[in-house]
């Protein structure tokens, strides 16, 4: 809830385009430019602010419109792409629902890569990643965000272990106990990955892989059985808070 | 997602009851019924759980079964009614969906009691606070709590701040700049309150009142704009990893 310049207002619209920005006319057209006439009402002179994921966020203006179309006049830059936070979050893929709104919230707590990862009790072994992308942009358009949180290519438990970056610690929720969450997140500083198990839980062989990794973390989120995405939303928030870029 | 017990099983229906529990013959009907019968496909012997905001959790077994109601044998308390830590959530109304997820998730993170305020800028005056019950027992059943969170009338905020407690931290995300989160929370240990604003956020007059109060810490959440739930889940779960039950 950063505090917002006076120009352009709060209620100025965000966008993400998917090519690089510079100073100059940008043409939109689609759902885009659907939303900017027909949601948004822009008219010649409206501001509109624009991100790329890449040379960061700048202000636009409303050059002209047509009825299908728009052209913007992309002036100023506002800010650089920001620096995100080196945190993954590694998830056993979630029912829809609950996985978009995993993905939604990820990209507002900072996260800055999302690994779907299927475990034997996973229930769903194919995630929607364009559905998931899609969530996480416009998450980003609404949280200010000027870089996107990386989606990576579901992969199994198994070869997320094997290929594991010896230098990231991977904290997971340990349900035979582990650190307390705060605790073990600001004493293991430097890149770090939450590993959120499905609604079933891991199974002991995977949870003994998981413990036998060098930067595995067991962590502790309390006595309540929560539910994967809550105890996803609250460790990355728990993170952010002690390790991450809330300090 | 603290460890479960072999027995009964971790598939046992777990279900808020709202008489207190005791040894002996207990009627279940209507959706509860329903439930067990249609749903869980419960049958005489079946283990059931029940707990009863009161007594606490209490194991029993399903003695008859009949076409709309079952008749249960509670026989053995499994664990006396939890100490909850003594956190708030003080939220502006959210639209259908959010506010039901808020809820929700408050249950679940450990806050005892939930309190709406209406704010300058809130878009939802007269919550549904029977649905939020009604969330909030589902929570409770799902995540293990035996106490279920205390669900206040709706308050105006300047009637909010007039009769608060002057020994309760009131922790809110102050727009201008605050205390990091995690320090903020670690620092003032204690009765607390997480006050949340409507996506609009505070008014200027509002916000000066709000720290005017003798009580009021403002926190930091983050470069990042948050979703009024998204501030609520984190802020809750940042409390109980700093300052609640789970260190």
């Amino acid at each position: 809830m950063g505090a917002t310049p006076a120009w352009p207002p709060r209620s100025t619209p965000r966008l993400f385009v998917d090519e690089p920005l510079a100073p100059g006319a940008r043409r939109i057209e689609g759902p885009q430019a659907h939303y900017l006439l027909s949601v948004m009402r822009a008219k010649p002179g409206d501001p509109v602010r624009l991100f790329d994921d890449a040379t960061g966020e700048w202000l636009a203006t409303v050059a002209a419109t047509a009825k299908r179309d728009l052209t913007l006049d992309v002036t100023e830059r506002l800010a650089p792409r920001e620096p995100v936070p080196d945190l993954w979050l590694c998830f056993a893929p979630l029912k829809k629902g609950p996985i978009d709104w995993l993905a939604e919230k990820a990209c507002e707590l900072g996260a800055a890569r999302l690994v779907p990862v299927v475990t034997r009790r996973t229930v769903v072994e194919t995630p929607k990643l364009d559905r998931l992308r899609a969530t996480m942009i416009e998450a980003a358009e609404q949280c200010g965000r000027t870089a996107l949180p990386e989606l990576a290519e579901t992969v199994k438990l198994p070869a997320l272990l094997r290929d594991w970056p010896a230098d990231r610690a991977l904290f997971f929720a340990d349900e035979l106990g582990g650190l307390p969450a705060a605790e073990a997140m600001r004493t293991h500083p430097g890149p770090a990955a939450i590993l959120i198990g499905p609604e079933g839980g891991f199974d002991d062989a995977e949870r003994e892989s998981i413990r036998a990794l060098p930067a595995a973390v067991g962590i502790d989120l309390g006595p309540r059985i929560l539910r994967a995405e809550t105890a996803a939303a609250a460790a990355l928030a728990i993170w952010m808070a002690g390790a991450g870029d809330w300090r």
